[in-house]
Order: C-alpha cells, then sequence, then structure tokens
C-alpha cells in the first residue's frame, strides 16, 4: 500500500487526484493539505467524495511518513519544495511546470521564475509513460506533463520518423476547457459571465506548453525545429469545464499513404493502455474522453495526401493531470500502470 | 439633452448603461468612472462598445455639471455617496439596495449595514415605473428596484385587490442568471467551473430582496403578511449568462376563474409598455425577455382553480437594473418612457 | 453472473446502463438492442465504452437467454414488450412509466395510452430500494422509479409521520438537466439553440411524475391529498446535461425544531446506502451528485419553524434511471445493494 | 419604403432578419412565410419580436408585390426558387449557398447538386460589400457569403498583395457556434446533450465553405493556389449559441514588419463601416461581435517576424449572415449601408 501525500489537495488537480485515489487498491492517502480550507473536513468541503474522513493540514505539514507525494501548487511553490521533499526521501509527482524544461533560460522566459534547483532537472523523468516508464519506474522526482503537451505529443510522437520528413513546423491548434486554462484562479479566464457564449486565444506565441512540446518533440523524434521551425502552438479558452482538443496541421513534401499513417498510430495505441486510435473516418471530441485517462486521437488528410490534420483529445484533469499523475505513481511502485483508472 | 454621470460603469450594471446610452437620443454620457479601469479608455476596456471616447474617471470625480448621475457601485459606497451628490444638486438613480427599504432595522438585518442616511428614505421614489411614474418624476433620488423583486412584483402586483384574499403566503421560486446573482464579484457564485454544469439555491431564507418584495406588496396591495405570512423567496443560480424566472405560487380559498386572473394581467399589460402577458396556454422562458426591458408574465392553474402558478421572465440585466434605471430617468426628465429601450 | 440484456441501449438511460454495467463483476451484457443503431458496433457508436464487442440487435432480438432484461425504450413499446419477456420467464426491470402507476385512469390521463397490462400492476415492484427492497428482491418486473419522481419521494419520505401533520400541499418546484427531460427525442425540449442560455417551465400542473409522487407519498407516509391537497410539481428545464435539483416547500401548522427534522433525515440517511444528508447549513448543489448514485438532502426553515425548504440532489442518469436499476437488480439478484455503483 | 419577402422567416436567419428589419426606417416586411409554422401568428412563434401583426405564410406565396425577396431557405429550395423569383422582376438576396460558387463542377462536389440555373452565376453579386459594393448596388440576384467565409475571407483580403508572396497555404481552424453550424435541423450537431459540454472538428477537408473563401480570395488578391497550395479550413463545433472564430495561420518566406501588417488592416478598417482592428497586443474573442454586424480583427506574431496569427470574430447570424443581408439591401436600394444595424 503506497502511503500517499497531497500538498494543494483542494485545487482543481488536487480534488482529481482525491476522486481518483478513493478507489485505487494499492493506495492510501495519508495526509492532504490546503491553505485556504485547512482545518476543514474533507468532505465538508467536497461532499461530493465520500470515504475520507481527514482534514485539510496546512502546507507545511510533515510528509516525511509518505512514500510518495504529489505536488499540485503553483510553480514556484513547487520549485521551493521539491529539493526539501526529495531530502527527506520522500518521492515526488509534481504536477507543476516547475522541473519539466531542461534549458532553464526558456524556463525563466515562459515562467518569469528563476529556477533555483536546476542539478535536480537531469535526474527528473518527465512523467509521459508512453514514452519514459522505464525512467519514471526509478524516478525519485516525475515532472507531469502539461495537459497542452500530452494532447500535442500523444499526437504527435506516434508518427516516429515520418515527423523527421516534416518539412514545415507542425501547427497546433489547441482548445481548453477552464479547468485547464486558470482554473479556480481568479479572472477573465474563469469568470463566469467572461467565459460562457464566449472563445478567446490566448498568449499566442507565448503559452509555456511550447517549449515543452518542442522540447519533447525534438528529443523523441527525428524533427529538427532548426530545420523546419519553432513549433506553432494556439491555446483557446472553450466554454466548457474540462476536455483540450488540439487539431494540429501536418505538411509533408511528399504524399504519405493513409495507410501508413494508420499503421504507425494503431501500433502505438497497441502498445499504450491508455492511447486510442479512432477507426477511419471518424475523429474524437471532448465527450469520449471526458472522465477517463485515455488518450483518443484520429486523423484526415486532404486529396494530395501532403496535408494531414490529427485530432487529439483528452480530459485536462485526467490524462492531462491527476489521472497521468497516478498513472506514474502506480509505475513508480511497481503496479499495474492502469491501476485505479478508466 | 441629459447629461449623465456613471459612477461604476465597468461593472456588469455599469456596462449595460452604456451600452443602451449609446444610442439614446436625448442623453449624453458625459462622464464615466471605474476604480478598476481608471484612467484607460472604455473602448479599450470594452471593444464591442463602439462611440465612446472618453477614459475612465476614479470613483471621487467631480460631477456637479452632470444632471443626473447613475450609481451602479456595491451598497455601502451608494448609501455615503448618495448625500454627497443630492448636496451638489444632482439627481441620482441608486442601482444599489442602499436607499429601498423603508425600515433601517430590516435594512441592517438584511444588509449587515447600518443606515447613515435614514432622513432621505421618505422622498425616496421606488424607481417601479408600473406603480411610481409620478413620483419618479419629480424625485431627487431614484432607488432602482431589485431584479429579483422587479420581477417577483410585476408577477404579483397586477392581480390587485385578488391578493387580499390570498390565504397563504405566496412563494416565489426565483432563477436567476450568474450577472444577476453575484456578476463579476470573485468566488463560487461566479467561477466558471463553479457554475457551469451546476444549479443551486442560496441565502434561503435570507436574501435582501426578500423584505422589499413584501414592503412593496404589502404597500400597494391589499396583501397582509401577519395575516397569510410572510413571502417566502428563494433564489437559485442558474449557469446562463442573464434572465431571471420567477414561479410564483398563490393558493386561495375559493376558485378564481380563469378569465378573471386574465383580464387583470391582460389590463394591466396594456397599459404598461414593458409588461407583456402571455397567451393562454403559454408561459414565459427566458429566452423571450433577453437584451429587452419587457417583463413577460403567464399564468396557468390546477383542476381546482384554487392553486395558481404565475410564471415571470426579465432580463436582469435590463428590466432587472439598467434598462429599468433608464426608463426612470426618462421619466425624470419628462421623456417618452420608452426612449432608447427595446 | 447475471446475464443482462438491454433493450433500448442506445437511448441515453441505456448508455448509461452500458456505462456503469461495464465494471460491475457480477453482471454481464449478453446482448443490447437499438432500433437506431443496429447492426452497429456499441464501440462505433460510443467509442468511450471500451469493453464492449458487441454489436446491436434489432430490438425484437430473441431474450430468453437473459436472466434479466432492462426495457429503456419508450412507454407504449415497454408497455406492450414487458408481458411477452414475463412469458418466457425472463425478469423485467423497466426504466419507462408503463408500470409505476397503480391506477390506470390516472395512467390513461397523464400518458394517453390505455394500459394493456392492468393485470401485472399488482405484482409489480416500485424499484425505490428505500423503501421496497423486499418486493424487489423477488419481484418478476420492477417499474423503475421516474427522475422526478425519485428525487421528490427521497426528499419528502424520511419525514415519515410529520408528513400527516403537514396542512398544504407540498410544492415541488423541480429543475432538471436536458438528459431527464426529452433527452435525445427531438424538439425544443432538446435542440442546443432552444435550450442553451434559456429556462423555462413546462406540463405545468401536468406533468406524469406528479401522480407517482402522490400515489407513493400517500402509500409510504400518513400524508392525505384529500385533506391538505394534491402534491403541486411544476418542472423546468435546466441548461446542463444532468442533474435534478428540487426544492420543496412544507408548511405545518406548528413549528418543527430543527433537531426533529434533522434527526428523521439523518436516520433515514444511515440505513440508506445512496442517501446523504447534509450538515447544518449546507444545501446540495447539482455537482455534489453528478455521476454517483447518491440522493442528496438538504434543509432550510424559517423563523417561525413552521416554513421549511427541503432541497434533492440527483444525477438524473443514475439515482433517477440506471444506477437506480442496477441497484434494484442488485437486490433482485442478492447482490450487494451498491455493487458496480458509486 | 422597400417592400421586404422573407421566404424562411422562421429559422434561425430568418428570424434574425425579423429581428434587425423591425428597426429599420426604410423597409417594410410585407409578408413573410413558413412552412412549419404556416398560418400562426408571427408573435405566438416568436413572443420576443414585437411589431409583427402578421401570420407565416405558406412558402409559395405570391411575393410579386415585394420589392426585395430575403431567401433564408435550404440550398436546393432557393436554387429553384430564385429564376422564378427574378423573372417575376423581382430583386433578390439569397442566404443560401446556390449561387455563390462560379464553378458548377465544385458546386456539385461540395454540395451533392446538380446546378440548375447556371446562366445566373455570372450576373450573381457576391454579397461582401466590403468587396462588392457597386456591382450589389444594382444586381438582381445578390448571393450572401457564407459566415465562415465571411470571416475568413474579411481576416485575409486586407492584407491585399502580401498575400501574393506567402509561400503555404493559408491554415483556418474555425469555431462556430451551433447556430452557425447545423441550428434547427436535426441531429449530432444540435442537439443539446451532443454539443453542450463537447467540442469538435467536423467535414475537415470537406466543407463547402472551402472553395467559397478559395475562389474569393484567389479573385480579389494575388494569392495563387496552384503555387502555394489550397486554402486548409477546418470548422469546428462550440458549445455557444453565436459566434465565429477563425483562427489563420500565415507564413512568410520572409519577416514581416508589424507596421506593415497593421497599417493595411488599419486602412481598411477605416474605409469599411463594419470592420474593427483591434489595438495592438488584443485580439477579438466573440464577445466583442456578439449582436452586432461588425466584425473585428486582431493579429500577433512570432518573433521571426514570418509567422503571423490572424484572428477575426463575427456573429454568424448578423455579419455571418441577415445583418450582412440588410447591409446588402441597404447598397441594392441606396441606402445608408449601415442603416438599422449596429
Amino acid at each position: 500500500m503506497v502511503r500517499i501525500g497531497i500538498i494543494g489537495a483542494a485545487g482543481l488537480s488536487g480534488r482529481e487526484l482525491l476522486y481518483w485515489l478513493r478507489n485505487h487498491p494499492e493506495a492510501k492517502v495519508e495526509l492532504l493539505t490546503s491553505s485556504k480550507y485547512q482545518r476543514q473536513k474533507v468532505c465538508d468541503v467536497f461532499p461530493e467524495l465520500t470515504g475520507y474522513s481527514q482534514v485539510f493540514e496546512p502546507n507545511d505539514v510533515d510528509v516525511s511518513a509518505c512514500d510518495l507525494v504529489f505536488l499540485a501548487i503553483p510553480n514556484q511553490a513547487s520549485l521551493e519544495l521539491v529539493p526539501k521533499l526529495l531530502e527527506q526521501g520522500v518521492r515526488v509527482i509534481d504536477l507543476s511546470g516547475a522541473y519539466r524544461l531542461r534549458d532553464t533560460n526558456v524556463f525563466s522566459q515562459f515562467y518569469q521564475l528563476t529556477h533555483t534547483a536546476p542539478e535536480l532537472l537531469d535526474e527528473t523523468a518527465f512523467g509521459l509513460p508512453e514514452f519514459f516508464k522505464e525512467k519514471i519506474s526509478t524516478a525519485r522526482l516525475v515532472a507531469n506533463p502539461g495537459c497542452y503537451a500530452t494532447g500535442a505529443l500523444l499526437g504527435l510522437l506516434p508518427l516516429g520518423k515520418l515527423l523527421g520528413s516534416l518539412d514545415r513546423a507542425p501547427i497546433i491548434d489547441a482548445k481548453s476547457g477552464v479547468s485547464g486554462a486558470g482554473g479556480r484562479v481568479e479572472g477573465d479566464m474563469t469568470n463566469y459571465v467572461s467565459v460562457n457564449e464566449n472563445f478567446k486565444a490566448y498568449k499566442v506565441f507565448a503559452h509555456q506548453h511550447q517549449p515543452e512540446i518542442q522540447q519533447y518533440l525534438t528529443d523523441l523524434s527525428p524533427y529538427k525545429a532548426e530545420e523546419s521551425g519553432d513549433v506553432i502552438f494556439t491555446p483557446h479558452l472553450l466554454p466548457v469545464n474540462r476536455g483540450i482538443l488540439s487539431t494540429i496541421y501536418l505538411h509533408f513534401p511528399e504524399a504519405i499513404p493513409v495507410a501508413d499513417i494508420r499503421s504507425r498510430f494503431l501500433e502505438f495505441a497497441d502498445e499504450q493502455k491508455f492511447v486510442h486510435f479512432m477507426d477511419e473516418g471518424s475523429l474524437p471530441d471532448l465527450k469520449v474522453t471526458l472522465n477517463s485517462n485515455r488518450v483518443m486521437i484520429g486523423t484526415e488528410s486532404d486529396d494530395s495526401g501532403q496535408n494531414w490534420v490529427v485530432v487529439s483529445s483528452l480530459d485536462n484533469l485526467v490524462k492531462g493531470a491527476s489521472g497521468q499523475a497516478i498513472q506514474n505513481m502506480n509505475l513508480m511502485f511497481g503496479l499495474d500502470e492502469g491501476m485505479g483508472l478508466l
């Protein structure tokens, strides 16, 4: 039984961890914290979450009795807390963006923060289980991927060496529900009358998941940004609670047969518990991944066979955050990768 | 041309005033204020509001050159500002709840504020034009009604002396869009993921519009709360931007003929520019009053003829706030009651 | 292992049965039908429902090899099919309204149908497990309750003998998401632009769940409609996918102490797996029961103690339909009442 | 006073025409038709549309007394009706897609219809007033543009000769509210529970507005599809009632200075009543054009200056359909272009 601590358990990702861990047969939430709700009972704050008799502890509670701590707190708080937790011998899955980028200059540019623990970046496992199972399983620190990055990378990377023949940068036009794009933070991104019956692009050419996508695309495929260009990524805010749909535009210098594209995705999906490739002629919508840890992917091409659209769908709070974090936990503790997940 | 000032012009009601006054042939917005956006241009904050070249002034700007000032600020701020404005000889329409209740004890109980200008309450006109046209036309200070109160009172008062025969308190089960129930104030009443795909009752037996409804129901009809009971009012939060639908339950000790009920509403609607009574068999939904200053009302009874349901619909930002305020302005300045409104 | 057939498996309730039965350890869906999608694979119609390799059969498929058949088809179709299934020795849970009302005249009035199998009504168990566990466990035919009726009855019946002292009819002002109020049937109740940003009352004094509520309220409590009046029930259409919130107004001739009300609900909730009573000062919203088989209930009273508001919340597709049906199945086959449910 | 007939006045575009024409000082709706609601009063079908005392006529009513007929009916019906109307000497604005494409083979491919009046295509004016004012003003037949095409063309064409230097096809990732993507037609594109909390791409590489965009882009700019490729257009379905936001990706072989892009858009916006270009750093969302005939446009570039994103926003029922149709009517009858519009 893995003894779990959750720092920031009352935020959207934290609550989602509680939701899924409730029924996990090999995990036990030993303690959970919230600065906003400290000393309140979990069942008072979240009446729908039966089965938790605990109260929220303050964020600085002693977690040394835990085997694993999930961090679901802002970037700067994670940045500072991770080294302290590792020193105490606790393993950590960090849901923030603090330890995902290898280049601390890029980190500073996109996060407006100075990285204070660059020495940890090498050993950190990027928590995309489809590509880093082994490193994750032994890691002290797992950097759980960004929600947009998960959708983009799983929509691209199955193409494997075909990515080396792209003659233009992939364009990722992504649309996220509110919980993936601001969540409970106050302001125009989360205020009901600002978001409802509305839709907008934001942080165009400036979103912090762009370098995350580009780094792992470059690491894990033959794509070369210096040749074909920087990945173009435009996030949009959808008036829905959950879900990210990414419409990815690819251009090849020569026609790629449908069978070639499909076989790559199908093979990848076959090997991966939480990746599903749609039947020919079908594209995923948000609904097919809602409340599930799956990413679902479909493709379409034009008559020339040179222009391809890949559509990937995931639930930003599950595969895009807490579900993937539990998938990583399972790997870290030798459990079945899908345990406790749907 | 009425020279207008708007204090709090960037809130939801303030913005709605700007929207309607834009095309008003006899009003000119001379100055407008916002603490949050001061010194910013109106067209930068609200790109959809063409025609305003002004910047937002600070709230303490000198308004003495205005004929009329609309106050679209919180209760306490209105409470304090009104006497100062009246002293400067400016007429005022206050959209807050500060000057609606005659009984300062009730005010204290429901608003958690001490009334600091009780001497003004007698001369204040309650800005429900359907009942106070004359007083409004000469008033220095008009207290614009609450959105829920407008919907409830216009659903009840046309019944006239029939209200004297009610043997039970009316039950008003009201449902409001977010802009009428919290608006841009931060928190669970306005946060997108809290409100979307959700619905709830709030302030049950404790909402500040209950005494407002009861006071004017008692003043303007033979209804006696001490005999039939206090009006029961339950507000709910709807996941829509705008609109209030009130479902009002009435019980009479004897059957009331359909024709009797209908004729009273029809006669009232005939006399009132912004009141519409639905055809038999029809009830209004929210859509029929959206972006309009009208209140629309329908009724239904059971076989006994003793139980009646009245449904009233209005747009909380128009007839429930800023549209009604402009209707009041028109009356105050001898203009056609409906000028600039739909 | 219970061998299951589902007639009408591609409608909203049918799909919800599939969703929950997927992970039920003691049930196996042997066959499922859909007139619209017959011969198509389940995973093509519902890509999110992994684990079903079947195709949809036509509705007239032979189900005699099943232990239990769920009917998720329109009233008339159920009315006709049930006797045929019982003759084949198959047990049936009917999610339609065909076998809920004991009085066939009332049935005709509210359903515009003539009852063609009145001889079955006596033996039919009303599938409200909180009150009919025993009868359900041995029944050949279970009439699964209406979604509104479930919310209303579970909000009222725990009050037990206090219901005998009500001096007025309870007023149930209920608000349902679209899946509980029309679902996939085409028209103004389900068309997106008709429903979105809208809200309305419908079937006022005419909804078929009113007699269902009244019949079981009268059967199971000392409430007497002939004395206090017919239950008043007003359904409304909410712009959300799922959920029913019922605001129930009760009036007692004398004050009822808070402790008296609370202790009755708490005791009831203690005994019932899927009933939860909120802490003092809290009322349930829709979110707390979403995707769960629980009904959650809260109460509030005015200063007099004579006026009470009960608010009940449930997910109309779970406790209001398919979840409750599975709860009934568990009882019919001697399984744990909550097996496979949350 | 222009005497107006509207064929198909109860559909979404038809109703929107009624909404705007109500207050048009120089137009009078003489007759209006609806197959679904024939013989019903307008005010019964649309209680919110005050001012119409008419009933809906059947679609085959005699319109020869009208100066102008708006067609808001399906493509095939328009295709057939237009020649008959022109023969009667009535001028026509057709809101369908029947007369927009010059190439009847392309028309057949995308509309699955054979064009039965190709002889009219030459004289037909494409109703994009920003580019065809003169031809519109004298035309017998105006083909009102598609909603997506309007948003895409007005986001692209102001760039003028810069479009000749694009080295890749523009990618238009467009997102439309339900009224622009199926409206009241029944099915998965308009059913509430299918659309709400969901989002999807549809008709990828196959939407009928793609050839419309490409034809006029080629006609009105130096863009050459045979060199840079066919325009790539992906429509998506947004869970909102109204609005289209188009995110347009452009790539230039060399850096384009910000000032160059901005000056072109600003100059264009200066000349066009209903085109607005956002301040630097701002992009339009859907809200800024809701219920308005304006299209609002913003741009953003990456550090290289070679990659540009143009975002255009419009209300699909106003500038994307009925508002633009009225703008065209104004031009056809020598009225001020913006009369009756906002």
